[in-house]
């Protein structure tokens, strides 16, 4: 009964009926009728011309959009929790060549514009201090917690304000419009461009990278094959994220994803670290009570020494789901 | 009747199965069982121990090789119609931080002793000079030109005695061995790294690094994951390789596409700019003679002003093919 | 009256005649005879074998020596008050191309074995997260805080057992060693490398980075070309390297500054936000009071909003000096 | 009686008291008096708003121009013998983070827009091949040789129609504006950027980047910054670039070293390998013949098994200059 992550979860049938459906060979890279239609299709779903760009894995969405945002002398404000961060083994530093992430705090992995005004307003404008270009933001956050449209909107201002272009790593961007409710727009916000995660909700290997700038999405396909991430038989990247968009897949998988995450929170009161928004639970326990529930047959990571952190999937087994939050109930 | 490329072609029947079969759930990263074989299977394959490294791409496969032989301030010998000097954006500049490639030459874009001795000969052993320390040849060449084991062993020979680390770019491995008739160990030589191609030959999207040292293909994990080239769900790149690999599918598809070239170019006896040796036809022709192939329904590349470059692939249909040697033969 | 800092400071007269003595042509670079006696005189000062590479500033020194330490991939533990993490613009992530500056913490800017230790103690020792390969430490501290030999020699073990390279961002190294009394070698500890400054202490623009192992000094002579901070005329820099030295001119100088901080310091009693050790003084003061000190002719910098920055220099005015104490004491 | 190079000469004895009167304290980095009046004096000497950056090297002058021409994924069309591409050990790919240098050929060291349009053409404009983006040529060329202004305009023309930003290296343009008799500006054309050389003019270790946009010197200030090369004192550097400039002191030095080759050349009349333009001269010799002017006390290069490389200084030795005239013209 698995709740290590989302990320390795099997790869779901419509997608799999796209891959197939995309087999017959079309032009090379991304001149296939599939990689061509994805700017209209996104750019239906924001509500304004989005320019997009596939890519395999988020860490290389996130890195090639930061890529056009921020030169190699430059800085991107991030959270000091945030994937980029603490789980790309520098991937930022690789694509930028050696820009800084400038580190700022804020509750649930969450920035507020108090943070990020804290970490600006440390920077001297001098030729010895490496000046913010970029700001980036994880929606969910790395804690599960979604930014609402308001909180989303202060810091788009801030950025804005503060000559900053915007980018939201959205590797759970669907968890968070499913929770928030609201359009994938407001979700966002008029940031520069967005990592449209596919990976942990039902895809194999394709990640959408959507710019809502020409210029970047053009740069973005420079490097983008300058780093090996252009892949020949590209229709079958195109094929998968169009998938999740067709008949709203995404929001359905995410939901399930979340709903399950709800069962299990519901069952923990008392016991949660952060809030239960999006598909990740974060459970306050000990040591005894973690290998109790490894003991009944549940596989997690542990979150430092007092919590368990448990991530439901699209296609979670209900009966286990059910199973967990009776055991978390019963602790 | 397509002969642009082998690069987009479809996913033969049998990778698509092993990719089925792998959808259930296991470890995510290269964690999972299939991805853990890898380096058994090429042992085997090789007669020496292997340790493997998956990428989407041949780009990647062939940068991330470089970069565990090349620091920052050194340089790369290879051909100056290498793939990697060509057609890269410049990938192997990104990912060895900036190493120069040291470019050779030699008849139909592979590199002899002599050409690589002169290469290595101009350079002087200041710091003011870019110093050689890897050696990078093709296997077939850029014009589909198989390097025999003696002419393989000679230039393994010279990057010894001369200090530098060996990678084969193997995107068209399989088509060499096709034509050699000999093992894969001697078709690359004793390499300290081999891009293993897959995705011309029948994959999706995964290529092997097969290295031959550990602590060499450690290295590439670590810049791998740095680059956004560690999918989560490994398991679909696995299995593509082993499917490759499973009951010498490689060698199948490779023979096939090698016939078809043979076959278009028994037809142009005269007409021929290089022997056809694997799956690629460079036929010297008129203008008006490409356009009267175009006008039957031929797609290819103009190679020059003088002639056509035409490629055969693992599926190319025997009527086309058929069709396209009538069709050269009455030029 | 100027104590904004020390590194704009007049060239100490020796340098002077140094560098005229230095004015006959020699062999170009690092090969005339004074760039070539550096090893020698280094290592009768620190009593093992030295290699020592000149650079024109701080900056390229510490990034010259780090770059030798971390691969690209990996990660230098500093204090998050560093000089390389906050004002060098990035320098330590282009230098290495992109390694982290992994941030740790200590009063006075000083690394402890426990902040380093829980440095370390947070990183997961997978590819997702970018592993320490060095330490850097700075000698005395951003806040002119020095480090006492036992301290040094627990970092220096911590260092050992956790595998990282030892770098001394010795800037004020001089300063140290006057305020310790001790040998150049315990104010160090058994480093692998050490900037060893000279610009703030008299001279022009001349640094040596002291490298206790050759291959690491080769390694940096390739970059430091690469960086284009190998002078065509590198006697000029040797010149003033080997001065400071004569006669322990670079300790005269820092005991001179040092004396004159000491003088002010002895002014704030109860007013120090740090200890005074080397030639800094940390004013606690209000707006009101640090105006009353301008109005008087006295320049130095705010710190934050509640305190100044005042810094002596090997050639500070005794009457300003004085007058500053004077200044202070009656605020 | 050296000619080896003109790189490690003897400082001018006006730069020396040009340096001694900067020793007075000043703003640190470029912010003294001396360094704030390059621009105004850079904008009278070429006519046009100039914006002016010093750095220590002329492969750092060379390659922070570059940076500020052209992005990791481009390319700079070079001559496949200029100095950037032979001499600087990658120094190009660590400013530009990889840019490619793109090899055009032409005689003397010399680009053409024959040769230079023919690299061009060679490119295709899709996202497989870099881009050029940039255009540097030398003034004069590697072998001595001026660019005449026509030639020059011609090569402006072409780099303005296709898009090129355009850099000149003039480590020698001293020499060349010498040679042609013509204004600086003429002899540079409507560049982007110039290393304007003092170093091997009777400078000690200072170039003059002399940009002629303000957005480029701001970005390029930021990148000397990164690189360790914002001298803390660089009032030192100002005062000999400000020192050649005084009385046109850069044209008196270049045409006594000019004067001393075009002697020394006119006693090789048959033997040169190019015509003596600037202060170097390339004599086609036998080895048995550079070992007797060897044996008379001449130290200078040999320019493959064929030749030697003799460079005349701004204060070569009438004497050795007339000796060594006599020597060759004895072979």
């Amino acid at each position: 009964m698995q709740f290590l992550s989302d990320n390795a979860a099997s790869v779901h049938p419509r997608v799999w009926e796209a891959m197939r459906a995309a087999d017959a060979p079309d032009a090379p890279y991304d001149n296939d009728a599939l990689s061509r239609s994805l700017d209209e299709r996104f750019g239906d779903l924001f509500g304004r011309p989005a320019h997009v760009v596939w890519a395999a894995t988020g860490t290389a969405a996130n890195c090639l959009a930061l890529a056009t945002m921020v030169p190699p002398h430059g800085g991107v404000i991030c959270h000091r929790e945030a994937h980029i961060e603490t789980d790309e083994c520098g991937a930022p530093g690789f694509y930028t060549h050696g820009a800084k992430l400038i580190l700022a705090g804020g509750a649930g992995a969450k920035l507020t514009p108090h943070s990020v005004g804290a970490a600006l307003a440390a920077i001297r404008g001098d030729v010895h201090q490496v000046q913010a270009h970029a700001l980036s933001l994880t929606q969910v956050s790395e804690y599960g917690l979604a930014y609402s449209p308001a909180e989303i909107a202060a810091l788009v201002e801030l950025a804005r304000a503060s000559g900053l272009a915007l980018h939201v790593d959205g590797a759970r961007f669907a968890n968070a419009v499913a929770f928030l409710g609201c359009s994938p727009a407001a979700a966002c916000g008029m940031v520069d461009a967005l990592s449209f995660g596919c990976v942990k909700n039902g895809a194999m290997n394709a990640e959408a990278i959507v710019f809502f700038g020409a210029a970047e999405a053009d740069l973005a396909r420079l490097r983008r094959k300058r780093a090996g991430h252009l892949q020949s038989k590209g229709r079958f990247l195109a094929a998968q994220i169009l998938a999740m968009l067709e008949g709203d897949l995404w929001l359905a998988n995410a939901r399930a994803a979340n709903a399950a995450a709800q069962h299990i929170g519901g069952a923990a009161a008392g016991r949660l670290l952060h809030p239960v928004e999006a598909n990740e639970v974060f459970l306050i326990s000990t040591a005894a009570e973690r290998q109790a529930l490894r003991d009944q047959g549940f596989t997690f990571y542990d979150w430092g020494s007092d919590a368990a952190r448990l991530i439901a999937s699209w296609n979670s087994n209900p009966d286990h789901v059910e199973a967990l939050a009776r055991a978390i109930a019963a602790l």
